[in-house]
């Protein structure tokens, strides 16, 4: 067997068996996927995904960064290059460094595919690839496995995907219009429109406009534009927002000033700092638009984007390149918090790359101001040891229920049970220890262990409703 | 009941009994708080403590903090407010919210004042909220709940308060005079007349001279009244100095540079940075004079005062709302360290809201320096997984014998046994791991234990003597 | 006895005995120590080594740092004053002072040589002073504790020591010229003529012109020097360079530029901030030169040297007073990893003393760039603890093969095998928690296991052939 039915728990019998009490109660809870990169397209038309190389490791950055940092060249694994020609001999690269992803949480979610919805129950290696993508293969072409019946037999009740304000959300639309009782949502991203560095900003500003009737060349008809724009993604069921800034810094210019700056960033005269504090104008703006139409805010913040000048200037965007810089968010929060951060209406999620800001910034600022929430370890830290340290180093300052229960962040939709059960586990695992160390009672670690994975989630991104 | 005999110890049964049996030594031992915020006139004029609310709620931060994380308004807490008018009411949203603090130090310590104080064993709930209150209230009226007679049952051999160089001290005379044989001692803390960005720091060093009689106008006579005034607190046992500085740098100006500085400061013509400058200066005046009088010396750098705006328009300080900010000791302690960091007579004892430091700058300068020593862990910090890192990320570099044992650090007088008991325990806890992974001998974790508990603090804090 | 069979292994039964088993599996083979400070003439010259004050105490910082931070002064240890004069009064003192190191590596690591080496049993202290003095000394003198009957004895396979491009290499060319089969390698270590602030830099550039007939007062010249250098440590078996620059700034400066750079550094009129560039623009030159000659390069930054201003007046570099600043690798790098990270024939090992880099910056670095591998836990960080943070922050993103297996980095020669042996016990309880926890199995945490003892560290340092 590929997985064990007591992974993750502690080694200790006696913690191990309260963990084990606690998951018992948790594990058939419906998913709530409040954050993630899936395309509602999948939904919308729902055909078969295609082979396992194309579906597990062409778009999954997790993958192949790391078969690169061991010498694997892009080209080898068809990445950047289009459609895919030869994914079997892509799969077997894959297979032959397999064990490269020992000790890694991306062997964790892998394995858990593989034997739950696959089938498979020996180790993938060099030897086992071609079984493998024979029967994976094999099983994607039937109709237990098309999107829509993958989706209701992983048991999701909501599921949000992450959009840009020029996405015309078609897709989320044809869902609603197919008469499918799936609750999928889209959240507003408006990075291509408020990052004066992201490609085509102002082209995508002009569009904007175009989508809107609005005239985005001045800054109130700019504002005006993503008004409605949040208003068209709240119609499809949209209940949060996300920002993905190089930091956490905002801003709270007077009105003028604000108008000034619009101009000289749209005009392409902004220099980086001002580029910088354009975008922390808008967070600010983003907030004050939160408290008129509830949604939620998500910030993460403190990724440098295409570290690697070389592959992004042979292969653009997302290429497994993007890496974590110190950040600061006492400093960088405080002219939004000043403004709006006592309003109990406002929920502002924040996320870290910079884990030492668990105990030192981020949960001193979640466990006093009201608006703010901790989102769960992201990216890098989404793994077992970083889900441990969060809660070790957040919750003593910032308690449980300040933060937001999980987020599965994933573009690899098929992966979505395997991530949330890691979580899951975790959680127990953490609370088990608790309670064997007497610091807190088994009745209330299962109260916990509920709100981590289902109460607070919902409450946090107000999907109680509908 | 709420709270185990176990309770803290690790969870694998043989490391347990380990951390049993050494716990066992050192439980009984006399209490030594020598830095707390604890008020001297509780126990010169020995008055009943007030009703629960007003004892365990109004004071404490850390409690109303959470509260307000989650919604509930100062207002309805009646905090800030003056004398709170129904207490009954603001007790029972706090136990309504009770629940809010699982996993928090918060909860271990109030549980430990429940159950052993006042002998409740039901856990507080909105259902407990009166019948905690009025046993509470009751107890708190009998003479065995008078400050002086707890100050006797919670076996406390010294206990120091921290003071204005403005106080009178008139409390701490009281005590004396009143033949009660307690050690409570003053601290001299000089922030309100060495910091130009406190509150009225003009006025206070206009009342520092009129105190000392000195011409605090000028540099030469403003050193002079704070030399007058430390031997002042020294008279009435004081044996330690404390800096809450925003930072912890330090300068070793030319005098006549320092003579300018402090015009400017005074004459309120210094900006922000001569202002960081000034306070940077001060720490080694400080320094240089404790030297001479043999004052410890502790710097409490690293927090961001007064954080939310808003909050602090309305309510003024210490509402909840400091928050730490990354901290750079091995570059701000620099000119100190050169001038006076050999002299094996003086000590400094660090304390840090930021954790990144403990190996990286904190544990190296402490293992080398010989007037340094490490505080225990502080605030946000002071917490059982808090313990667990500043152990495991000090002592290899550091050792225990450049640490200094446990502060309460506390406005909570009922509190000090239970945080001294969760520092008791967690330091038994890690000596016990040790001695289970062979890495101490057992005879030696006993020894290491009666240090942590009170050999290193009655030494670094030189209340040996007396 | 001073140490336990199963020291450093978890308390648990059950992964206890998992870490056993694979520890079994990989104790007996031999020590690969790619980078260290032994020094070649011990075994150039094989004479015996001198009493235990000499050997154990005055080399080592680890040791009289602790005791400096606790009052003993340098003079009472003759450190920095030329031949120990009263070796066996210095052992006593440090007998006396023995308990101070409970809790951290040394004493592991000493406690290892102690009975391992000298048949010692019984702890160290004020009494057993004299009885370990002669017992040492004596066994010093015997044929079996000469150099190289312990380095056989030791079961070295590699030995690298670190050297001076002004380094004749004399002793190597002695050790091969004896005939005597070890393999006992130099590294270049470039500072003294690369870092504009070390002592003498000027002098050393024009005696690296000197040694290789080129013209150093110019840019080609310099940089020509350097070539052949290498290619004189090639010569006798070098595969490594080591670069202990204060910061990992990169600089990847146009040739002109770079020629007036170094034209200005080289005159002496570089300001901190040119010098700094110059360092930086180094290590891009450096690495150029590794993708040329195939040395694998080392990089170490982030430590202050000489903190202590005083003692570096009085007593020079290397007292034991370099102290870790924050480091930014992200933005250091990227000038470099531009231009050269994506040659997967070049390798980059970096170490770090800022722990807070872990899983922020070196983990994801380095599971992305080809070029990258991650250097073990260095120096302060040496240490069990210090190994737990180190797997358990980067294992998750950057996995096992990105990290290199151990480095002793040490001058004290009879402490290697402890030190081996600390690492690979650490490593093997790392791994037993893993497979505890139903992570990873059995049979592939004995193929970790030896790839961290042995493989990795044969295969980053290009140790294979030969």
């Amino acid at each position: 067997m590929l997985i064990h039915e007591d992974r993750l728990f502690p080694a200790d019998p006696g913690t191990r068996s309260i963990a084990r009490a606690l998951y018992a109660h948790i594990r058939d809870l419906p998913i709530v996927s409040p954050h993630g990169h899936t395309q509602a397209a999948w939904f919308a038309k729902n055909e078969p995904f295609p082979d396992p190389a194309k579906l597990l490791v062409q778009p999954d950055h997790y993958v192949y960064r790391m078969l690169y940092s061991q010498g694997v060249s892009l080209e080898e694994l068809e990445i950047g290059r289009g459609e895919m020609k030869d994914p079997r001999r892509v799969w077997r690269i894959f297979a032959k460094h397999y064990f490269l992803f020992r000790g890694t949480p991306t062997r964790i979610w892998l394995d858990f595919v593989f034997q739950e919805l696959f089938g498979l129950t020996e180790r993938l290696s060099e030897a086992m690839a071609d079984l493998y993508f024979d029967t994976i293969s094999e099983k994607l072409r039937t109709p237990e496995f098309l999107p829509r019946a993958l989706f209701e037999r992983f048991n999701i009740e909501v599921l949000a995907t992450t959009d840009s304000p020029l996405d015309s959300l078609a897709d989320h639309r044809a869902i609603r219009d197919s008469g499918w009782n799936a609750r999928i949502l889209p959240t507003f991203r408006p990075d291509p429109v408020v990052d004066p560095e992201f490609a085509g900003f102002k082209e995508n500003i002009a569009r904007l406009g175009e989508q809107t009737g609005e005239d985005t060349s001045c800054w109130r008809g700019y504002l005006e534009a993503l008004r409605k724009t949040r208003i068209r993604f709240r119609f499809l069921g949209c209940t949060a927002t996300d920002h993905g800034h190089p930091t956490p810094h905002t801003a709270d210019l007077p009105q003028a000033e604000a108008t000034d700056l619009f101009a000289r960033v749209i005009a392409g005269n902004a220099d980086v700092e001002q580029q910088e504090l354009f975008r922390a104008q808008m967070l600010t703006e983003m907030a004050r638009m939160s408290l008129d139409d509830g949604l939620v805010m998500q910030i993460h913040p403190g990724s440098v984007r295409n570290h690697n000048h070389t592959l992004y200037q042979q292969y653009g965007r997302d290429i497994g390149a993007d890496i974590p810089r110190p950040t600061n968010y006492v400093d960088g929060l405080r002219p939004l918090l000043s403004r709006f951060g006592n309003e109990s209406k406002l929920t502002i999620i924040l996320f870290t790359l910079d884990e030492s800001t668990y105990s030192r910034e981020l949960a001193p600022l979640a466990g006093h101001y009201p608006c703010l929430r901790l989102g769960p370890p992201w990216w890098f830290h989404d793994s077992p040891e970083g889900m441990v340290r969060f809660r070790e180093q957040a919750t003593e300052s910032a308690g449980f229920y300040n933060t937001v229960g999980f987020n599965d962040d994933t573009r690899a939709f098929l992966s979505i049970p395997a991530r949330h059960d890691v979580a899951r586990r975790m959680d127990c695992a953490f609370l088990a220890k608790l309670v064997a160390e007497h610091r807190l009672n088994e009745d209330e670690a299962h109260e916990v262990a509920h709100a981590l994975t289902y109460g607070l989630v919902k409450q946090a991104y107000k999907l109680e409703g509908a």
